[in-house]
């Protein structure tokens, strides 16, 4: 049957399953056009996106393309080899909502900026302005820390977002003439190429599959399975830092600068996908364990040190210095997003959902115009606001400007991590208002999901007699649900997550999920040092927190959550664009003075029992930091 | 009475003390001949100082000298502007140590590096390497990162405690040129001097109080004087971390860099004792409270943060990520000496006592050859090292080695931060064997402390017939205690920690004190959420930590203590070089197995009941990490 949903983009993934694809699903096109997340994309659409071309202005990195064309005077602008990311985020994120209806004045910015990215190129396909304009040309000297490739891959994946959605060929040219040229220069010693090396920072490989699907072209294939297996050989001195300890096969833990983490095992998952490299899905299924059992926040965050931005060791979840670097979030989701195409398993779509409505979203205000670079699980009373990119305070663009733009793309690519097919039929990972489409099938669901648990899904097109399967991720924090369909009800999923509802279907037909969203209690395994004692308030896919401005009469510090006493479900239409808040009974301790030094025996209770009866308004985590500064703390005491 | 200890070195301190000095209380001379901290000295003075120099030269900091006196050709090793004060610390432990017997080797590598030294200067008295040979002589262009006056200072103290111990010219004279030389380049606008600044690490403030003690010239004083009050008006851009967000007159927490902190803190200390400037002294009042009350670990270790080496907000105090670098515990014990002289007040030197047995001596190996930079109080199971400076395992030196000639000068200047003296009588602040000596009154004390409580003074020297008060620090810790003098027994000290007996003495007089040294279980205040649901053991000053070669069979992350049952103390020569344990009775735990995400509903125990008995031995802190490396705790989990 012929595709009926020609205006959306294809979605990140293979658009042409070669021959050799071993993935196990393909994307499903999904449109979003109601409730929680088109609320969200709007806003990117209408007040994230149109600000980036000023604020790239602005931060000096259009100036450094046209320096690099010779178009403008100047000197360079920025502290950073790798600010031409920014640019080319912002082109990525654009294009895709190019797509989705980005309306004319976006599309005259992508075409002036695509036009500035296609003018600084050099000749022979090279382009960075940071080695062009400030390192004299020195090309590939510090591959450390220069981020050349990072930068390329970043212009790959911009031009793979451009060309599908637009159709156009201009990006698409420049990015293949730099692959070319990355192509000409590193390979194996005795392969003809000159330099034996990979990027300190992974993305260059991840983009490569993608060029590879977008064209066709083998050669860049085969280029990224050369840069992803040469990490870890020592090509950068050995640093953990840079994925270049130990090679991902024999990997054993994450480990390192969290999104070079990250990245690195995206590519890893969509070369197991595309060549069928069993070692290499062995070891994202290794280490996406790994990461979740032990260096993961309740959000979804990932990074547990400020310092190199690195993971910690195993259960080291600290709170208020939690990273959790925005881009390490998003990261988290391309990756999980690739496995799950790639096993099929629920599980790592519950991590994406998990991520997605928290860790991930917390990283842009609801007016779309203030960022998070750090997502903390716990401001203190008290708290300095050191300033900089690593504050716990929004900014509206960081020196660093990494994460805003990546914000923008995922907003805008979000479509494509939603829902997948396969020959049995269609898979819905994540719930949305719109419509769920694989080439034989499509279903629309209607839902007000995550503050309700009912999504309706009705079948509006299906082949006509021939049986086919509705898979429905159950998410893993779901212990009670109902699914209705044709008369029948289903209450459990099987022992993977996925609750599959396989017949003949007639257009019109409905199948109704409802989750029970119960908020709840939930705690933590021993092992995780930082949240001994304390209680997290969840409901549904949201992790929920206090913030000081809804408990006038003192700080955070001093208050302690009675779990005996049932938890309370309050809409609020009201409040930081309408939400449900969960509302729990507690009190303030009364702390014992205890002059210049805070330790004494523990002969006695740490606090005086009693206390100031205080109600707890907890809030979803991803609205916290968009009313007045203030404390804030996900894991709260029970005594 | 003539003075009777011509061979002491004069302690750290006003050694002559100006008409106008507001100091309560003078250092008194201290000889340590026997006991716990002798043992550490003489490693000290028998190992580490006397490998000062051959790690000096191999680290490229006496090449520097040579270079810059332009004796030697070759290019400036190092990665850091301050490497010269590598150089200038070592100098002054070996210093103060010649003072105390260091032996003719040790002296002739003094004579040595001071030539070196006066060789590298400038004819205008300047002095650094790094902007001598690697800046092109560009001074002072960049007081924020420069540290070419945090350098003088550490020249200048070298240069007192040279001409202290030796009476020997050579360095003092440098110092004095160079510290005339800054003189005459930095004052207020309108003073004349061209430069109005300030450096980005305090250091020469207290350095130069120091000089005037020495030198009795008063334009040293006013010169730290002027430094000091130049902080904190921005103008090295205002960052806390520089100690330049806000004048210490009007700050109420501590904050930024902490030994940046301290050091300026010591610094107005010092000018409050010369000065009476009260405001001043308020000021250190209050920020000692500050720091003591929420920013101090139980080890007395100081610096929350990896990133900055900065304090953290209060009651932020994690365990494995603790920074505490030993520079900062030394700075502190360098801050509280001086409070405990302004004001006479005990609970200063408790701190001492604390930071000295745990969160300094912790820095140090037992061999006295490997160091650590920072003191965690945790070492998780799995622990990955990330190498470098900031590893939780001992090195051999540091690319920034800070720490090492820090230790060795604090150790070799140990006896100057141990008793005190006034009109009225002697302080006894720290319980070591030896002698402590005003210019009136010398008592002998014998001692196995802080192994055994017991402290024998023995009144040697007395004027006939003068009363006078020998007073004894009761620690904050001790909960009870006994002091036999004269047929007397007394127990309970004053309110501000002393134990007062005045009387007329004989020699030969004996006065027995007595401390229990019961282990004990301590709890932190509530609000340290790193340690929720722990204890920790201590006994007597010494904070007690498990090490997992004493637990074999399993880690420690897993281990739960029973504060039910009773502690045990064990002696045990033959570990660690003779160390008393203390034994207590715990389990480990049974984990269940959560799968995938370490989050569950907090409806059952986290952990299963039961599990497997297992006795723990509680090592003191300062001895850990001097056998294989392996996990280690401080705080321990009751359920």
């Amino acid at each position: 049957m012929p595709r009926t949903h020609s205006a959306l983009p294809s979605p990140a993934g293979p658009v042409r399953p070669t021959p050799d694809a071993r993935t196990a699903l393909r994307p499903a096109a999904v449109t979003v056009d109601g409730g929680f997340w088109h609320d969200r994309r709007a806003t990117n659409a209408r007040v994230s996106l149109p600000q980036g071309p000023d604020l790239l202005e602005s931060a000096g990195n259009l100036h450094n393309l046209r320096l690099a064309a010779g178009t403008a005077e100047g000197v360079f602008q920025g502290a950073y080899p790798f600010v031409d990311t920014d640019v080319y985020k912002w082109l990525e994120a654009a294009s895709w909502q190019l797509a989705d209806g980005g309306g004319e004045l976006l599309a005259a910015d992508v075409d002036r900026i695509v036009a500035l990215v296609a003018d600084a190129q050099q000749p022979d396909g090279y382009l960075n302005t940071w080695f062009q304009l400030v390192k004299g040309g020195e090309r590939y000297q510090d591959l450390r820390w220069g981020h050349e490739l990072y930068c390329a891959g970043h212009l790959i994946q911009a031009a793979v977002a451009h060309h599908r959605s637009t159709g156009r060929p201009e990006l698409l040219d420049a990015a293949r003439r730099f692959a070319d040229h990355i192509d000409s220069v590193f390979g194996l010693p005795g392969s003809g190429r000159p330099v034996d090396g990979i990027d300190g920072h992974p993305e260059v490989e991840t983009a490569l599959v993608e060029l590879y699907r977008e064209t066709g072209e083998r050669r860049y294939l085969d280029l990224a399975g050369y840069f992803v297996d040469r990490h870890g050989h020592g090509l950068l001195g050995g640093d953990a830092y840079c994925q270049d300890r130990v090679p991902l096969r024999a990997a054993t833990d994450v480990e390192g600068h969290a999104v070079r983490q990250l990245y690195l095992l995206a590519a890893a998952a969509d070369l197991a996908a595309e060549t069928g490299d069993a070692e290499l899905r062995a070891a994202g299924e290794r280490l996406w364990h790994a990461l979740t059992a032990t260096k993961t926040h309740l959000t979804g965050g990932l990074g547990a040190h400020h310092d190199q931005e690195e993971f910690g060791d195993p259960y080291e979840l600290p709170n208020e210095r939690a990273y959790c670097e925005t881009c390490a979030a998003i990261a988290s989701v391309q990756w999980s997003w690739r496995m799950a195409l790639l096993t099929g398993e629920a599980r790592y779509s519950d991590l994406i959902e998990r991520t997605l409505y928290n860790g991930f979203l917390a990283g842009v205000s609801l007016d779309g115009e203030r960022w998070l670079y750090v997502n903390p699980l716990q401001v203190r009373d008290g708290h300095t606001d050191t300033g900089g990119d690593q504050s716990a305070r929004r900014t509206r663009w960081f020196r660093c400007a990494c994460c805003p733009p990546n914000v923008m793309r995922l907003l805008a690519s979000l479509p494509h991590y939603l829902a997948s097919g396969d020959e049995q039929g269609l898979q819905i990972h994540q719930f949305v208002t719109g419509r769920y489409a694989t080439d034989r099938v499509r279903v629309r669901a209607e839902t007000d999901y995550p503050w309700h648990g009912t999504i309706a899904f009705t079948v509006e097109e299906t082949p006509s007699g021939e049986p086919w399967t509705l898979s429905l991720r159950i998410p893993e924090w779901c212990r009670e649900f109902r699914v209705r369909c044709g008369g029948e009800t289903y209450d459990s999923p099987a022992d993977d997550g996925w609750l599959r509802l396989s017949r003949t279907w007639t257009p019109g037909d409905l199948v109704v999920l409802e989750l029970a969203l119960e908020p709840r209690l939930t705690a933590a395994d021993p092992r995780v040092d930082a949240v001994r004692g304390c209680v997290a308030i969840e409901r549904g896919p949201l992790v929920h927190c206090l913030e000081q401005v809804d408990h006038p009469g003192g700080g955070l510090d001093d208050i302690v959550l009675d779990p005996s006493r049932p938890l309370a479900v309050k809409h609020r239409p009201d409040l930081l664009g309408g939400v449900t808040t969960v509302v729990a009974a507690g009190r303030r301790r009364r702390i014992p003075d205890r002059g210049w030094w805070p330790y004494a025996p523990a002969t006695g209770p740490a606090a005086e029992p009693g206390g100031e009866p205080v109600e707890l308004t907890a809030i979803p985590y991803h609205v916290w930091a968009n009313r007045e500064d203030g404390s804030m703390r996900v894991w709260l005491p029970t005594s």
